[in-house]
């Protein structure tokens, strides 16, 4: 569809010309779906404006730190309908897919954005919503209090990773230098988003570790996550996010590889090397990927899958 | 001792007045001790002084991306020796233990810092010794290349947890903001400081995990470090420090708390609260310490002194 590409400037005088705004982002909201909603809709809040924003489904528990002490406005039926860190309509919850076609502005940061909202202020460059929300509120001549401050925080070191991710720019440690000067309670607020693992997360972990296996010297770590252990922790698929960074993120472990049961009975591969060249290996059992993670899938026993796995790389290191 | 104290300008003239320069820093050193001492050292260089940078004992693997590429100097018998990140005289190493009392300067970011060189550049505010290397070398007018920005960025990352600590200010986000303009690569920076862990603490925490033991409708979570634990897997005090924030860590624990077998035979109890007082749970128990995190020495078996402290902890859970 055809859309307006507008500036943050535009946005925020736009934005202040309506009223009874709805408030959309994507379903399972991270830190920078609701840090941009709550900031754009307390800055709006500011100026008369009433707000409401929606979202679905249960939050994790940091995200009270932003909205603990934060309720909608009663606004009746919207005026306007502003989706914010929402890259395709698709993405939309199902309590509020009925607006997906009818959304009036669009604030993101996705290079993925398709266009769906009559105006759009992408900037794909920006590593989170929350920075160009910033920006908008700027426009607006709002006061950024420590409620706002608090929510572009957590949306900005939730993309980041507090500030590791390759994403993170100078802007952004230039816009966290004026957060933490406006007293945002950083080191709270990492502690409740970056130090909790979920209990599911943890008694996965602990049956991966139980199960954990070196050889090759230590050089090789190797995982298994079988069908029934996701089953008893009852582990969703972000309890497992990243699991398979674990064995390589060991000290002299130059291969880590994680085994996964399908339900089809085979083996979903990752592996994460230090300086092989992993496409390369996952190539040769019919997989592919990057130089330094790379996957494959696998039929037959864990065993000689690990077998073969570990032969294979045991030929490149030299063993 | 008397010490003259001076400001990172009065540093930097007197440095440049200098040559066959000896640069000490503190026993197992971290990222902000060898950081700063080999920025300060590539910044003398340029201006075309010898340095060197002592340190002993093995150092991580991570510290590889700032020694990579970096050689001493043969400076011959030092003529002026410089202190980083040194607190006291009694932090040297053995090596250069016999450097006590002759030191020219020091520059150090600790509030505990004791006078013992003829100099003192000490900013006590400063979360890093590396931000006040980074004013000097700025006040020498020596260009910060890449290799200089490098070492600033792991004292500044490694000192404030990537960021995330309550040390963490609005300067050392400006200080971040040029060195990732100058170009440092901080996912991989970050990725070999925060991502990886000794073989040592994966082992200990593989066998704490498989002992895990949650009560209280998993309001409380407790681990269990037995000395055989500790000499199976050959943990130094380096590869447990932090241990004891793993049960706390887990959604939904209100207390989270760790048994460490002592030498004596007794049980040295840490225990980390949400929202309960640690201190004066612990304090029944003859320890003490602070509003969420304290701690306590028990006699008994692990398994009377679990009993004892979940009685006392679920009291006040009102289970």
């Amino acid at each position: 569809m055809e859309t307006r590409k507008i500036s943050p400037e535009e946005a925020a005088s736009r934005l202040l010309k309506t009223d009874n705004i709805l408030i959309l982002t994507h379903k399972n909201p991270d830190g920078d779906a609701i840090g941009s909603g709550i900031a754009i809709a307390l800055a709006l809040r500011q100026r008369g404006r009433k707000c409401r924003v929606a979202w679905s489904g249960e939050l994790a528990s940091y995200f009270s730190l932003i909205t603990e002490g934060y309720e909608n406005d009663d606004i009746g039926e919207p005026e306007f309908i502003l989706a914010v860190d929402l890259a395709n309509p698709r993405l939309l919850p199902d309590e509020t897919a009925c607006y997906a076609d009818k959304v009036d502005m669009v604030i993101d940061h996705h290079a993925t954005s398709v266009p769906f909202a009559a105006e759009t202020l992408l900037e794909s460059a920006a590593s989170c919503c929350a920075e160009i929300i910033y920006k908008v509120i700027f426009a607006m001549g709002c006061e950024v209090t420590t409620e706002i401050a608090n929510c572009i925080y957590v949306g900005l070191a939730t993309d980041t990773g507090c500030f590791r991710y390759s994403n993170t720019t100078s802007d952004n440690h230039i816009l966290a230098a004026r957060l933490v000067s406006m007293g945002v309670d950083i080191a709270k607020f990492n502690e409740e988003i970056f130090g909790q693992k979920s209990r599911a997360r943890v008694e996965i972990e602990r049956r991966a570790l139980a199960g954990m296996e070196f050889t090759s010297g230590g050089k090789i770590c190797i995982i298994t996550i079988t069908r029934n252990m996701l089953e008893e922790t009852r582990c969703v698929e972000s309890d497992i996010e990243g699991i398979a960074t674990i064995p390589k993120a060991i000290e002299g472990v130059e291969a880590g590889i994680t085994l996964r049961e399908q339900e089809n009975g085979n083996w979903k591969i990752s592996l994460r090397t230090a300086t092989l060249d992993a496409a390369e290996i996952c190539a040769a059992f019919g997989g592919g990927g990057h130089l330094r993670a790379a996957g494959c899938e696998c039929s037959g026993t864990p065993f000689e899958i690990k077998v073969a796995l570990v032969a294979a790389i045991n030929k490149r290191l030299g063993i």
